[in-house]
């Protein structure tokens, strides 16, 4: 497959942020993926009606922007509610009665910081990606032509398995459409399909590490909610300083 | 598993360099893992008979104590022979006819980097892994009860399948030793168990990179070898900026 330059455009998955640099950010469109749960959050928030989300680093940042703004605040650290907010990262609790027509300032662990070091390395374009709306990215990616970075925020820089078989999916879905050169793109894939019949199965059966903190905070409906294929299909756009679903 | 200290001993996979800061290198043995194929190179040399390995990180530097002591220099760069040295980083060059009761100064493009950063982030020992070793190594970890860090050497710091192969196939046989919280372990062991009946048609077949780069050169037995589990079983320790075979 080749772009329009006659370049063949390429597809690579970068398995946690502390590699991000090695990779070609400024010629690639960048798929911030963070399953549990920030880009499960946004895909659910923005279907659901919401207007944008601004994500931000800082829990600080955030309270500023809420005292100065008409937004919902939210963030986790660790997993929990950060001090300061009043919501934190729970997919389900973004329905349409609470978020419809209303801005989320958003901050994570690890999704919302990885957002901003592809957009400080000069990323081509920023998408959020989630087995929420797996199909809307997978259509977006093939349709574009350009090259591919699946950028897997990870836990503090550590890889992780459910970031992993994600940017695994997409892959399988969509790499005939790119020349394939990056073994950690292999390595995604061979796990998803192993794991694709029954991935909260094996997020359990490989006792993933954000699988039992999760889980020892009770939250294995948000666990199950983030496996779910395309229960919130929104192509998302980072444009402006904001995530929003794309216009048709 | 506890150590003597009664805190539970942890086993890590580290899939690149770029991750090393992650792990808590100065409490764990650190197994330098560069499949194709320093490590591979470097237990076949040391098992047929060479005194010791002195890895250094140039190619400059192996020249210059080329110079100085009365050693074989070799080494590579872009899995080529490095402009200026004599013998590449082909195991099988390495007979004992040509080895025997020799030093070997070596530099690679990636291990011999990884063990210089291990050293310099003070690790509580040092060793080298390949599947050429795989049993001499996994017998060590186990009877040492210490933390463990599985340290791939990656390509250029990106992720390879098969140094991440070998971590699986060392956690696979001794996992049971250690506490585990490691997505990247868990991943490495999941490649492992896919590919372990045919560990070269597996490269083949996921198209590695690495694999494509030394078929290109016409080194299919090179890979061959460097798989074959065994095949130079012995323990190598780094010890006063020497790489040794240890006393029994």
């Amino acid at each position: 497959m080749k772009a329009e330059s006659n370049k063949p455009i390429t597809l690579n998955t970068c398995l946690s942020p502390s590699l991000l640099h090695l990779y070609d950010v400024s010629s690639s469109i960048v798929v911030i993926i963070d399953i549990l749960r920030a880009t499960s959050t946004i895909a659910t928030a923005l279907y659901n009606g919401a207007r944008s989300i601004i994500p931000v680093d800082s829990v600080a940042e955030c309270i500023k922007l809420g005292k100065q703004m008409d937004v919902i605040t939210a963030g986790e650290r660790d997993g929990k509610i950060a001090d300061g907010l009043k919501y934190g990262n729970t997919p389900s609790q973004y329905t349409p009665e609470f978020i419809k027509g209303n801005t989320l300032v958003l901050t994570t662990t690890n999704g919302t910081r990885l957002l901003h070091m592809a957009l400080a390395e000069g990323a081509l374009g920023i998408i959020t990606g989630s087995f929420c709306n797996l199909s809307a990215v997978c259509d977006y990616l093939t349709s574009q032509k350009r090259n591919v970075i699946l950028a897997c925020a990870a836990w503090k820089d550590r890889v992780n398995i459910e970031d992993t078989l994600f940017a695994g999916a997409v892959i399988s879905r969509i790499k005939n459409n790119f020349q394939q050169n990056c073994d950690a793109s292999q390595i995604a894939e061979t796990l998803y399909l192993q794991a694709k019949d029954d991935l909260f199965g094996f997020l359990k059966e490989k006792n993933a590490s954000h699988y039992q903190r999760l889980m020892g905070y009770g939250l294995e409906e948000d666990i199950r909610y983030c496996l779910t294929i395309d229960n919130s299909n929104v192509l998302i756009l980072y444009e402006s300083g904001r995530l929003v679903v794309a216009k048709n």
